[in-house]
């Protein structure tokens, strides 16, 4: 937490590989953790694109250390610690904090549906009281697609009077430019990152703080290059560009391919492991997928 | 185990007491357990109702440690083992096989929306090797409205065809008896337990194994009373009293709903809590229960 700023900008939900057994693998972990932070980005472990709620509380907290072992700056990460079960995200988010990381990117309880707005509070507020710890920055994870449990408006608000400078943000993976557009106007100070580089340029225009996106993992440079350079005339083409990238990947079963072209930059195919229920990139996908790239002159 | 039949009949999904720090209440848990155990249902704890999802691993663990000390019959237990992270339902599978339960009932990974059929084959797959115990017996959980991943005939299929005799059955939540009626139909000697007391009488005619459901911690031996005598005379006119008990029950928040009745029945206010995102039922919801369930004349 040296740097108050220093979860700004661009972050990957950074990929999760696994040895033969499907065991989370430090080693490739954290060589892929020092490859996207080299090029300026900042982490988000176990995030949707990390298989986060593929992996249980002790495997988590275990890849957590690998990165502070390996001298990586932990106030540039952004660990997913929201779980279904309140003991869960209790253990993980202390855990997070106490690791140094400058934030956690907080899902609410997703197995039951339509839960109350009180009852949503309560299971961010039992969170942060439990956790008790000044440090604490809380990222609202937003994605009612995958989650089917929105963050509305009126929880925001609840949040941010009961908890000050310690619900920090949020992270908007709905798509739905109005919607971070009205927060980023609405609740001043409280950092909107798009989920999709789809609106990076947009999102930085309306106030945001930058881009949480699966993507990162393979063209954060790009990403990062639109981030910064949002005000010069040169973003509009930058972010066309990024659209161009997109549209390749789009109909493509997204972590899958993003680890078989992992497993393609570093020669390392391990790296197409995916835990149950997601499976791997079919060979006949990879093929596809690489001759798009090649056709578009993108060079990962 | 010793009794290969001893998973038949009604089972309640056994709620969750807890303590004021929302700490998983072993005591209450075994009296509670011991209670619907002697009304002669079996028990599936850590289901939909029992907030199984809301409770760790290690705290399902030792509710689990604490029904085995209590000396209640372990193989008349189907505790629900279906995590999101593949190494947690290994584990708590596990557990549960060693604890002597007669089965285990498996949600399906439920993070990832629309997995495909592969995926989640491999899902159960990896939990029934990992574990590699010839005394499991998986009961799959279907319930597409909470959990939004279906399980479908075809992957029933798949299963049982790799794991004959492991696949033992499934609790259809569904409400869809067209479904019940078909798998009792398609596979023989592969268990079906209708998820709603609404369904007792039909799906003990098409040849199932009976019923779990939310209710049984309440009403319990009046569910039992119509599987017992489902071929006599009377039956039908003992669904009919279910059906009218559960329309009684009917837009309450169930789980809520069922802790508030049994704080009454107990006398022990404690058991209204509930883990976020749940809450408690307000006190004018309850009132009204409890009339409406006076003017049935329904003693529970």
């Amino acid at each position: 937490m040296s740097n108050p700023d220093a979860l700004g900008g661009v972050l990957a939900p950074i990929l999760t590989p696994y040895d033969a057994e499907l065991v989370p693998d430090s080693e490739r972990f954290v060589q892929l953790a020092g490859h996207l932070m080299e090029q300026g980005l900042g982490l988000a472990p176990f995030g949707t694109t990390s298989e986060g709620n593929s992996l249980s509380v002790p495997e988590k907290a275990e890849l957590l250390d690998a990165l502070g072992a390996a001298g990586l700056e932990m106030g540039r990460m952004m660990p997913g610690t929201g779980c279904c079960a309140l003991s869960d995200s209790v253990a993980l988010t202390r855990y997070a904090v106490e690791a140094g990381c400058g934030g956690v990117l907080m899902l609410p309880p997703f197995y039951y549906k339509n839960p109350s707005e009180d009852g949503l509070f309560a299971a961010f507020s039992e969170v942060i009281q439990r956790v008790g710890d000044p440090r604490l920055k809380v990222y609202l994870y937003h994605f009612p697609q995958q989650s089917q449990v929105p963050i509305t408006h009126a929880l925001i608000e609840r949040l941010l009077a009961a908890y000050p400078g310690i619900v920090a943000g949020i992270k908007d993976s709905s798509g739905d430019f109005a919607n971070m557009e009205s927060m980023c106007r609405a609740y001043p100070g409280f950092k909107v990152f798009a989920g999709t580089e789809r609106l990076i340029l947009p999102v930085m225009r309306a106030g945001g703080a930058g881009c949480i996106s699966a993507n990162a993992n393979i063209h954060g440079p790009a990403m990062l290059d639109l981030w910064r350079r949002w005000r010069e005339p040169e973003a509009e083409a930058l972010q066309k560009d990024m659209d161009n990238f997109r549209a390749i990947m789009e109909g493509m079963p997204l972590i899958a391919a993003l680890k078989a072209l992992t497993a393609r930059r570093t020669g390392d195919y391990g790296w197409r492991r995916t835990r149950p229920p997601l499976t791997a990139l079919p060979p006949e996908a990879e093929i596809e997928l690489v001759e798009r790239l090649g056709k578009a002159n993108i060079v990962l």
